[in-house]
C-alpha cells in the first residue's frame, strides 16, 4: 500500500499535479505523544497511513478539549490553515497513538486545490465531516451534562480500543473532555460507587457496559 | 445591483453555468421572524440582499444558541445541506429583521460545484469562515463565564444595530447565548447595579461601554 492509494482523488488529478504533490511530499513515522502541530504554524497536510491523532485546542489556562481524531486515511487539513484564509482558529495536533503520515506541504496543495475540482470538493466533503463532528461536540457541551459525556468517552474510547480496559488517567480523560480532573475523578467514583467501572491506577475498567449506555441516553 | 453583483464567483462561471443559475434561483422578501429553513429540509442556498438571517441550534427541551448570523452578500451553505453528504447536523435559519434574498436551489449549486474549480473553492471559504464562528463560539461557551459572554453579546449587539438602546429581551438574549432567562435576568440585573446598563420593559440600554469592555476582557 502506497500514498496513491490514500490519497482521495488520486485517479482524478493530473499527471502534472500527482508529480507536484509526489514531488513535495515527506513521510513521518512518529511515537505516541509526539507534537505534530501548534497554533498557526503552515505544518502542512497530514495524511494518517495507520496510527492515531487527536486534535485539541487549548484555553489560555492550559486547559484542552479534543475537537475530533483522526485514524487510518483521515487528511488533516486545519494544520495548513495558512491554506484558507477564512480559518481564524489554531488546532494543536498530537499522536495518541504511533503513527505513519505523510506531510503534504500547504502550497502543493493550494496550487492543486485552484484548478482542480475533484480536489476542491474533496476538501469540501472533508471540512464538513469536521464541521459536523465540532457541531455534534457543541451541542454535548451545551446541552449535555458531564456524567452523561464522561460514560459517552468511555464507551466511545472502548470501541476504539476494542478492549473494556482503558489504560487512561483521569487528568486525560478531562482534556479530551474540556473540564477540569476534580470533576472526573469525582464522578468516576460515583461510577466506581454504582459499579459502572472499576479503578486503579492509571486505569479505568468497565464492569457494566449496559448501565454507561443507559445513562448515556438518559 | 441585481443578482450576478452578489454571486461570489460569478465572473468565473461559464455562460451555461450562469443560465443554469438564472434559471432555477427565486427571490423572496421576507419579514422579520419569518422561519426561513428548519431541520434537514434541503432549502436551498440562501443569498442575503440586504437584511439580516441568524442561524441557530436547538436542544432536545428547546433550547437555542446563535451560531452566526448573516448579512449583506453572506451566503447559507447549510440550509442547503444535502449539497454535502458529510454534513451531520442541522441548522434552523430565521430572519432577524425584514430581509430581501435570494433561494438558490441546492441541485443547480451542486451541478456546478461539480465542475467548477473556482465554486468549490469559494464554497471551501465560506465553509471554514463559518467554521472559524463557531470554533470562536466553542471557546466562548467552553472557557468564557456567562458575564463576559453577555457583556461581549450586548457590546456586538450595539454595534451592529448603532445604538446603545437594545430592544431586545431577556428570553432573546438567553437564545442567542444558549442559556436560560433567568441566569440572563440575574446577570443583567447585577450589571444594573454596578451602572452599565439600564432596564425597562425591553429594552437594555448601555450605560457604561467602557465598564462593559473592561469585564469582557477581564
Amino acid at each position: 500500500m502506497n500514498f496513491q492509494s490514500y490519497f482521495p482523488v488520486w485517479n482524478q488529478l493530473t499527471d502534472a499535479q500527482r508529480d507536484r504533490i509526489l514531488g513535495s511530499l515527506a513521510a513521518r513515522s512518529v511515537k505516541k505523544g509526539t507534537l505534530l502541530h501548534s497554533g498557526d504554524d503552515c505544518t502542512g497536510l497530514l495524511l494518517v497511513k495507520s496510527g492515531q491523532l487527536r486534535a485539541y485546542i487549548l484555553s489560555e489556562e492550559g486547559r484542552e478539549i479534543t475537537i475530533y481524531r483522526l485514524f487510518d486515511r483521515d487528511l488533516c487539513l486545519f494544520s495548513a490553515s495558512c491554506m484558507l484564509r477564512s480559518i481564524q482558529f489554531d488546532v494543536t495536533i498530537e499522536a495518541e497513538k504511533d503513527t505513519d503520515l505523510w506531510v503534504i506541504p500547504a502550497e502543493a496543495y493550494q496550487q492543486i486545490l485552484a484548478e482542480s475540482a475533484p480536489l476542491a470538493n474533496c476538501t469540501n466533503e472533508i471540512m464538513a465531516a469536521r464541521f459536523s463532528e465540532v457541531m455534534w461536540l457543541m451541542e454535548q457541551v451545551l446541552w449535555k451534562s458531564m456524567d452523561k459525556r464522561i460514560a459517552s468517552f468511555l464507551l466511545e474510547e472502548s470501541a476504539v480500543e476494542g478492549t473494556s480496559r482503558l489504560s487512561i488517567t483521569h487528568e486525560a480523560i478531562a482534556n479530551h473532555l474540556g473540564t477540569h480532573r476534580e470533576v472526573v475523578t469525582r464522578m468516576l467514583r460515583y461510577f466506581q460507587n454504582e459499579g459502572m467501572v472499576k479503578l486503579s491506577r492509571g486505569v479505568v475498567e468497565l464492569t457494566a457496559e449496559a448501565k454507561l449506555r443507559a445513562l448515556q441516553g438518559a
